[in-house]
């Protein structure tokens, strides 16, 4: 297996076709890391959620780590790693434009169903359903692209 | 969409299955994901690296926390998340036990490779292939299971 960095190009389309991706956070030395789906636009991540323990973390602390992967076996696949920065976007006039770019974004793909669709239970419990929209505003871009080394060398020939 | 938490047992039998995950570690402030393939066997996630930025971290700062997911569909999907601590397993006559298990766990799958054979090129230059194996000792587990909600009324029903 040959493992290469992938160009900024390259990583930059595997965002742009890509839904499903993990998020991590942090809060003092403790790391966090969930799934979410994104919609990648220009120079942002764009997503929604209910407020939870992510969102509590990523507004106390915004910076944040995004992964996105194809993978097609142990031997072959490719993965983008992001540093970003986490930025709400409230239900306010200061941003509302950013808020329905966000909306139009997320409404594209058959990932978005209304958030109040969403029943979530925890602890026997139904938590508020209460959507954030955010984004993150994609700080540095990595790549890497594993290669079986049997093909590699076939490429090379 | 009906999220769900998972019980204890359904998220040990998924990191069970499971050999694909995320790992998240952080720097001060700074979380980091990157994918990585491990192999679960009682209190503790078995895996093993190269020597880069993620070993780096975790050798500072050991609290991490791993992610693994089963998806079929946005609206049909588990997850579970590990808050644990990383444990090295150096090649050392303290550690040779360990080690030696965490050798035979992760010889049992397909994920396993010799270290040696992994080939990494950054910035154009090899880096050096100094395998690393490490466990994650699992502190707490979460998870979640997302249902359609048709399907999870005519469960009730």
């Amino acid at each position: 297996m040959l493992i290469q960095e992938l160009t900024r190009h390259a990583s930059v389309d595997l965002l742009a076709r890509t839904r499903l991706g993990r998020l991590a956070c942090a809060q003092g030395t403790q790391p966090y890391v969930v799934p979410f789906y994104f919609v990648f636009n220009k120079r942002y991540l764009y997503s929604f959620s209910t407020v939870g323990q992510k969102i509590n973390w990523m507004r106390t602390n915004p910076l944040v780590c995004v992964e996105a992967e194809e993978v097609v076996s142990t031997h072959e696949w490719v993965s983008v790693i992001v540093f970003g920065r986490y930025q709400e976007l409230p239900d306010t006039p200061k941003w509302q434009t950013a808020r329905e770019h966000a909306h139009q974004m997320l409404r594209q793909y058959p990932m978005w169903w209304e958030p109040g669709y969403v029943k979530t239970i925890t602890h026997g419990k139904e938590r508020p359903l209460v959507p954030v929209f955010y984004r993150i505003s994609i700080g540095q871009i990595t790549g890497h692209r594993a290669t079986p080394l049997s093909r590699w060398r076939q490429g090379m020939s």
